[in-house]
């Protein structure tokens, strides 16, 4: 892990937020290929789910919704960790956590970690039920406001709208309503990088289904999002489907499965598909007093629908592509470390490369490919440093493909196309590097990882 | 401004949040061709501001951010409102728009406007000055928590990242950093539509300069960005820039102009150009100790570049896209509303249509030519009531071109595409119109709207 945080700092994938002042915990910032990536994922997801289907809408939700929308929810009462004091010294732990070697005290990284064991005599509390929901005020005046909380989780603000989409979508269950979004929660963040921080981005799908065909829909959403992750390039291997005990279900669930990778830190859940049932829509119609169900004219028939709920973090998949791409070898004597990213969730598609930059003939026809194939991908000028450099750097950020300009250019208008993976060097036309690069975009593309 | 309202209703673009609890005021959730709508600016502003340059870099910072961020750039002390109290109807104002006859409460629209001058005696406190930002609390715990803040414009989490980014970009002045991301300010919000939110999403980039520079980059900016809004079809009669007089700048700036767009409430800003010069930068070089200045090794020069800031609302710019191509008229005596959207921002590009649903061949043809044509871009199939009500609702949404399948394509596999502006309708190969599509998209387009 402490090779992909250093990768991530020196390419400028992520940086830890508010550095200048000491840092907040686990709060992170991203820098330019970070952003590339991050977009590329959110993007793959949003393909996936709603441009590539008839059968899901897009929705986006305000971060801070009324507050009784969390009352409902069973997040206000519920959504809690145990929380114990030590007498001895000060620091408060997770109860849950307090007979693991791992567990951290609470205090969102701003001081130093210090398990219970180091402490010579710890004298525990009992525990006590502490929310994880970031707390506010709107209204600039204290005695009017009124208190709310940011988001943790974005799928209410999809049912507190479920019956706005379905009318104007016009479909009938099975159908589905995507979102991607920030959510927060103030909870004990062990420190593992960007995996678990008290802001983050989900990429939620509520699936409105009729209550017979949950279950059915349920396996076929954990398969669906399986083969997301391999068909972006994961390896199989590194992934697994683990469904939850009795005991971690969800107050509102009656099955979770997570979707958990082989992370440095060990088997770590990048996604949980959940049967909610008809909980959430049945809490608001209740509370609310509007009827948040599917009323079927034709049939004579109306339901509250169960919800199959896909909920995958950005971030934490985002961690698991780098991380499952992550390769260090020595070629021909010469260590390198490259990044064997998707080519579709790369955040450069294709460097242009000047051999000799002075040359402003070899210049001018790299600025030129360059300005003919950014209109179309994301491609980068790299014209600083030796070759070789450049050519590392590039494998650093995952760049599938690399077009160096140099003499025999001027004479034939043939570029060299290196590819990131085999290492192979081809001389194309020049004309032909726009479409090169977009037919491979679009093919399969084979994960060169071994297992 | 009802009407836009109205539509967004009717269509999904827009609903007012938490409705179903009575909503929350000046808070709005973002339905499925709102996503796409919303998703195309940001898009099309990343494209103008990073893909298509090469002196400007994405980041992507936290809401979050340390609270001694907020103090040292002035906002803790200086980001308020006067507000008064009226000791009779009990009711808050806004100190500084008391004397204007549209001036609100302060309540966030929870509870109904209510004008002072409908109160029998108002008898008004002195103004006290309240901070805009919402303000939170991280930890679980209360005694051991940190008072911190949303944040109010993404700016400041590109100064504080100011050297990690110029480091890795291997850039010197000028330069940029651009971010899109979500801001909070808990305001007085009269409640005009989308124009004024609590949360709301930024696009700003940070471009930093030599200070002998600055002004020139200044005007470059005000001039670049207003190409930005009529390169998407926005009518230059609609838009003005305005410069703002010594007693409406902000602390930071020595210069500001807004981008102004004529809405339905009068000439309001879209965006704000400023030129911050070093104010940022050194207060937190100040305040933290790391020097947030560029060396020049080479020149043997240091200094703390100038900031010339865009600001934009995504938002707003959304409103005002909506607002500009909004148009009823009366074709062959029908009456019709389209939004003439600019391709490239309107929501979905091309809407396939079988005339003769029921027909087997017909809805196979479609569907088929539907699959093709949203590999590449936003397609929708459309096979609900009748033919000209299809075209009605691709109108409202913005559609530029409708492909409609009909018996004669069986014979000779042509469709009729309609032009959303001209009405036209034209016969083409089916095989020929995924390329005219693109074409389309990537060839200039003329504002078909009246000055």
């Amino acid at each position: 892990m402490e090779k992909i945080v250093s990768l991530a700092r020196r390419r400028g994938f992520v940086f830890p937020s508010s550095e200048i002042y000491g840092g907040l915990g686990s709060a992170y910032d991203y820098g330019h290929y970070g952003v590339l990536l991050k977009e590329n994922v959110k993007a793959r997801w949003l393909e996936a789910m709603v441009r590539e289907r008839d059968d899901i809408v897009a929705l986006d939700s305000s971060i801070i919704l009324h507050p009784r929308v969390w009352e409902v929810s069973g997040h206000v009462q519920g959504f809690t960790d145990p929380l114990v004091d030590c007498r001895t010294c000060k620091l408060r732990f997770r109860a849950d956590h307090i007979d693991d070697p791992e567990h951290e005290e609470v205090s969102c990284g701003r001081r130093p970690s210090k398990k219970p064991g180091q402490t010579p005599e710890c004298d525990l509390t009992e525990p006590r039920q502490f929310n994880l929901m970031f707390e506010t005020r709107i209204g600039a005046v204290e005695e009017t406001g009124l208190d709310a909380y940011l988001r943790p989780e974005t799928a209410q603000g999809i049912f507190v709208n479920f019956k706005n989409v379905a009318q104007i979508a016009r479909r009938k269950p099975p159908f589905g309503i995507a979102q991607i979004g920030k959510a927060f929660r103030n909870e004990i963040t062990p420190g593992n990088f960007i995996f678990r921080t008290l802001e983050f981005e989900q990429m939620e799908m509520e699936f409105f289904v009729p209550p017979a065909e949950a279950e059915e829909w349920f396996h076929y959403w954990v398969e669906e999002r399986m083969r997301w992750y391999t068909g972006l390039g994961v390896r199989e291997s590194h992934l697994r489907v683990r469904a939850h005990d009795a005991e971690e279900l969800s107050h509102y669930s009656s099955a979770t499965s997570d979707i958990e990778y082989l992370f440095p830190i060990g088997w770590s859940e990048l996604e949980g598909i959940a049967n909610r049932g008809d909980y959430d829509l049945r809490a608001h119609s209740e509370a609310s007093g509007t009827k948040l169900e599917w009323v079927d004219t034709d049939a004579g028939e109306r339901y509250i629908p169960y919800v199959v709920e896909p909920a995958a973090g950005v971030n934490r998949s985002m961690l698991a592509f780098m991380v499952d791409a992550y390769e260090e070898e020595v070629v021909a004597d010469r260590p390198r470390t490259v990044l064997r990213l998707h080519p579709q969730i790369a955040p450069v598609k294709v460097a242009v490369l000047p051999l000799i930059p002075r040359n402003t003939d070899i210049a001018g026809k790299a600025r030129a490919l360059h300005e003919e194939l950014r209109r179309s991908v994301v491609a980068e000028y790299d014209d600083s440093g030796q070759i070789g450099r450049r050519y590392r750097r590039q494998d650093e950020i995952g760049t599938p493909w690399a077009l160096t300009i140099d003499e025999q250019t001027l004479e034939d208008d043939t570029v060299t196309i290196r590819d990131r993976d085999s290492l192979a060097q081809d001389r194309i036309p020049i004309a032909g590097t726009r479409a090169y690069v977009q037919d491979r975009l679009a093919a399969d593309w084979t994960t060169p990882k071994p297992d």
